[in-house]
């Protein structure tokens, strides 16, 4: 398969226009904090919500009004997740309404997400008065979105593919709003996927679906899981490929370049964790199943102590198999390896389940790298799988100590 | 019941002695490394383990030494977990031989534990060396013993209680090693306790493992589980009550006595969490079930965000409800109701799911306290439960960034 990265980000596809602005939302002027996608011909589309008992009022609402597979639009507005307001499915429905007659589409058409502080009531008249500006600022360039959607996030996270399909040249593209309260088992984050891709409203769902098993739902910054994190995909057919409506070669490779935009997605998100400095990826082998291999993956990149060791440099080999042996997965320590890895070289430091001698000098090099790899081999079976985090650093408690100010 | 605090900790009841030593296993020659608690008597022992896969050396030595019901003295060192060392049973078994035959006792009755950084091997030459100096300070005091189990931890935890039991008066008193590590739905620490009661070693048994449940499960400091930990309770019956081999009011005294020692420790392991400043307590009631009540108030005190939030005196009860929303619990989040609490007063902030309006100043005053209760009510059931944790700091961060140098 041939899947090439190419820029646009969010705009990339086809018949997508994107836009961001200052509404009034975030105290500061010069931070975007209302977001507007919008395909010019109806789109299929799926999502992924969190499963956080606790679920924002903008996820009830985008639910509904995608029940029937199509979507239009994508109102997303940061610094509030109107989420545990009183008021909240209200707004959020007025969101999609007031949206929606400024664009003359249905509100029935319309995504819309929330993110920020929870249970702080969000002023419906702060977003309508923003509207007029973000639609007038919808044009073919995705930064704006892709900013307007950030909240303790640094980097902006866009990324974009073209892929055959069907003998057309098809574009995928998306952005990314992670950074805290972010974990495994939920749709963690925020995540606007577009493309021109023909593909019907359920073999989109389902390759949505299999996708963030093991990509969004193997990312974690901190082990808390939002209340309003969700993925959305719209696919509005305007590359005129046959419609996917089954298995077979054109979904597979539908798939392939979902799957190479949410990992790359997945990577800046981790990578950009609230206060992080290295990214962390574990990847295990040998796993008695793929499940038990994702349970030590996503277990070590979620441990405290693990996190901060990386943070520190220190090799403490240790603490990754505390964390594998409290991780649920099925497995026999005194089969376990593992290795420290990165640019800087491979260092292993454990085999069957006991220490190696190993030069200290050699492991902070390789741990001092801003990307870590930590290898598992749990040498019992084929289960395989892969998870990203990142160091826990002074940072994750300065921005965390204080967030609502 | 007339329960009361007196003093001697590990040795307050009749017929024990302890000791604790520098014998070189932590560089810092002023600090501490080696404990040494023994009976007069041989004594009914029950112990619990953590549930970590990956177990501690001594955990193995340990189990299969008190199969029998039966203990006399209890050997620890720190500043090495004696975990994953290829030669590690051998040096536990090597332990509990030393100490034994200097001690002239059976290498049967001891109990072998080990606190520290896993996968360096222990020299056993070095705990070889320190005993005879051990034996030697040997004493009513079990302040010395208390200080050798410590690593990271900064108080001395320890506490003891008098008791009335079949017409005598007992003492039961405990000591206990915390701070990093530390995670509910194991036994997660060492914590060791000593009382002159006499009481059958399945009657002990059953005791220690109802207390963990309420107990040391329900403290978190950091979600991390520790390979080495486990609780030991030695009860050598020198008070000369008529053993207690069944249920009935004396083995109510009994479990109260070991309650009131254990939820005092462990308060006092989470006051002590590595970092911590603030103690957190979260209670829970109207849960359906006292699991649903004992998933929510562990996550809740485990969640980092909360955790930052309660370092920075932040009345951010979103995360709060996050939390709760992701603790698998069975509960409607239309239904909760949140408040903070400290010396300082109450402040209610979230009804039926919803924010209320609150004082930010009270808040932060109630906030800025060194103990602060969450206290959340369901509205669902009866079940309750209570955990507790400690807030997320600079400190933490910094003891774990570069623990094994």
């Amino acid at each position: 398969m041939d899947i090439k990265e190419i820029s646009g980000g969010i705009c990339a596809a086809e018949g997508f226009k994107a836009a961001g602005i200052h509404c009034g939302i975030k105290k500061d002027p010069e931070k975007k904090d209302l977001a507007l996608i919008l395909s010019e011909k109806k789109a299929s589309c799926a999502a992924v919500y969190t499963l956080n008992f606790v679920k924002g009022a903008p996820l009830i609402v985008t639910k509904a009004n995608i029940a029937d597979g199509y979507a239009k639009a994508i109102i997303c507005n940061s610094g509030n997740a109107n989420t545990c307001n009183a008021d909240g499915v209200k707004v959020a429905e007025g969101m999609c309404e007031d949206v929606a007659a400024a664009l003359g589409i249905s509100a029935g058409d319309v995504v819309v997400a929330s993110t920020g502080v929870i249970g702080k009531p969000l002023d419906i008249n702060v977003i309508k008065s923003g509207i007029p500006k973000l639609i007038k600022s919808l044009g073919r360039d995705g930064d704006g979105a892709a900013a307007a959607i950030m909240t303790t996030d640094i980097i902006k996270k866009e990324l974009a593919v073209s892929f055959k399909c069907g003998g057309k040249i098809c574009k995928l593209g998306g952005i990314a709003k992670g950074s805290g309260m972010i974990h495994p088992d939920m749709a963690t984050l925020l995540v606007f996927i577009t493309t021109d891709a023909a593909i019907s409203p359920n073999m989109l769902h389902i390759a949505l679906s299999e996708d963030v098993k093991t990509g969004f739902n193997m990312i974690s910054v901190d082990g808390d899981t939002s209340t309003n994190d969700m993925v959305v995909v719209l696919a509005n057919g305007m590359a005129s490929n046959p419609e996917i409506t089954a298995d077979g070669e054109d979904f597979e490779v539908f798939r392939a370049a979902l799957g190479k935009v949410t990992s790359e997605l997945c990577k800046l998100i981790a990578k950009d964790g609230e206060g992080a400095t290295k990214l962390i990826e574990c990847s295990v082998k040998g796993a008695l199943t793929d499940k038990d291999a994702r349970a030590v993956a996503r277990t070590v990149v979620s441990s405290p102590l693990v996190k901060t060791a990386v943070f520190g440099a220190d090799a403490n080999w240790g603490r990754v198999l505390c964390a594998a042996g409290y991780s649920g997965a099925d497995a026999d320590p005194f089969k376990i390896d593992v290795a420290f890895a990165s640019a800087a070289g491979t260092v292993e430091v454990c085999k069957s389940g006991f220490g190696l001698p190993f030069s200290e000098e050699d492991a902070k090099k390789t741990l001092s790298d801003n990307e870590i790899r930590i290898e598992i081999d749990l040498n019992s079976g084929k289960g395989s799988a892969r998870a990203y985090g990142c160091d826990l650093t002074y940072d994750y408690v300065r921005i965390n100590g204080d967030y609502r100010s």
